[in-house]
């Protein structure tokens, strides 16, 4: 059931430690910055990934909206939040946004099968 | 010194009533679930703004990015909180979103002249 | 060989009564709003779907661009026609495109294997 | 009144000269293409006027929708018909287009004063 | 190992006899604008390549990645060079490119395996 | 003449100035992980800064496009190199990509007006 899910957790791990592992600083450094970005600070941790998630959304890039689907609930927010989430970022980025949308939702019922039955 | 701000409110209200004396539905109900998605529900007002100025900057929309930072402004948003979100954005977005910060900076600072002097 | 087209729109049906049935008005709208959007007015529904698929294929998103290709197909739109929008679509949006022209035709060419051969 | 069209059409006239006076051939190529690309086919004129008016305004590009307007008006393109592809680029490209519509209205009622009163 | 890549370019040629033997002028005479382009003149070659594959990169185009990622390979672009070619796009167009940047890495190494290790 | 160029430049470092003035760690590292880019390394700085005009350039940033206009200039960058950097930028990202180049060469011509006489 959580394959689809595996399988981004271990691409993304692996390839991640491949690129870090080039002698290139300016690379290095934004994966920095990118992890600093995170961090709670006059925001909330949780906020700034639901902030994450609805710019993956918008920009349309499909492991980039998983990613910050798995951070949410890891943060806590809940599949109704997630959803509000989901609407902000299709009101503002359209009907195309909706194939992503659809990936999205099945992405958040892999990583909670009971959720997406009620 | 409000000028723009002032400018921005006028045109903005100016040309939604003349598009919504237009005879069609499918924008007018648009216009409705705009203003609908931004309501407070599973999340509140201040984080849906939140989220739509992000989601605006990473799309470098300026006028978007200035509705936005009025709103958040409204919903009690902090200037400290304000920049996180910028940076958010920035680290999304990437560097083709500088030029949409500076004049949103500006914009917070049009709007907030006391700010821009501290 | 209609696999990917069959693919398609069972994904599509089941997500999309997936996300119906979540309580989120605004999503609930939106939806309502892309249907009334295509809806025969001052323009026919065919000139409409035309303008759906290029639309699409500028915002280079292959799954509403099979959704409008199956859309405007069923609006009597010829293959040569079909191939005039994409035209527009690769001169407005340029050579990124391309690999979306590709799997679009690809994609034409699987819903009407005998147009294919000609 | 019409001092923004007329502006509009001294600047892009003026600065084609210039671009196509350099001897860059790939360029002179690309604005071949482009002209050829919205004569009569399969499809009439109008309807790819139309076309490039719907791809303008999703990839939100002003100058693009001003010249497309001024192109679709001259293939009699009505007002209500105009309102009917600005309603498709709005829900297909969301209300981060809505800025770009805003402005699109007020050049049409520039081009057209008349109508902007009725 | 290289099989990825034989795909890709599989599709690709078979794709553009497809899309080359329609009657259409404006997309034939748009491919050859698309070659033309990349012909040494001012700048040579291999620069030309280099900008198509950071142009590439930041517009998010994971074929269009593979495809100028070859053409470099073959321009004699060292894997260091392609790297900093990579953190140019990825400074530019933000966290959003990771995930294209993971794929064109991948693909990197499928084409040159002795350097994956190294 | 140069008034566009000298009003560009002013706003600029003003804004940096009052960005970096604020005490965000994220948004200042990366500001320093862009000067870090465009370095010379494996590429050398000229071949950087064409790589970073064609990225703006195709993503339609007026101001990176100016910002890296006048960086080529300073690396030597002659306006025929300048064009063709234009024609893959304008080959890739279509004919929407012309209002910006037409902005890009007036500022091109106001950094040199001698060279836009010839």
């Amino acid at each position: 059931m959580a394959n689809r899910v595996d399988d981004f957790n271990a691409f993304r791990t692996k390839m991640n430690e491949r690129i870090l592992g080039v002698d290139n600083r300016a690379i290095k450094r934004f994966f920095g910055v990118d992890t600093l970005t995170y961090e709670a600070g006059a925001l909330d941790g949780k906020t700034k990934e639901m902030l994450g998630l609805v710019a993956s959304m918008v920009l349309r890039c499909d492991d980039c909206v998983y990613y910050h689907i798995i951070q949410c609930k890891n943060e806590g927010v809940t599949n109704d939040q997630m959803f509000e989430i989901f609407s902000v970022a299709l009101t503002v980025g359209g009907s195309i946004v909706i194939p992503h949308l659809r990936r999205a939702v099945a992405f958040l019922d892999e990583l909670d099968p009971k959720a997406a039955k009620s």
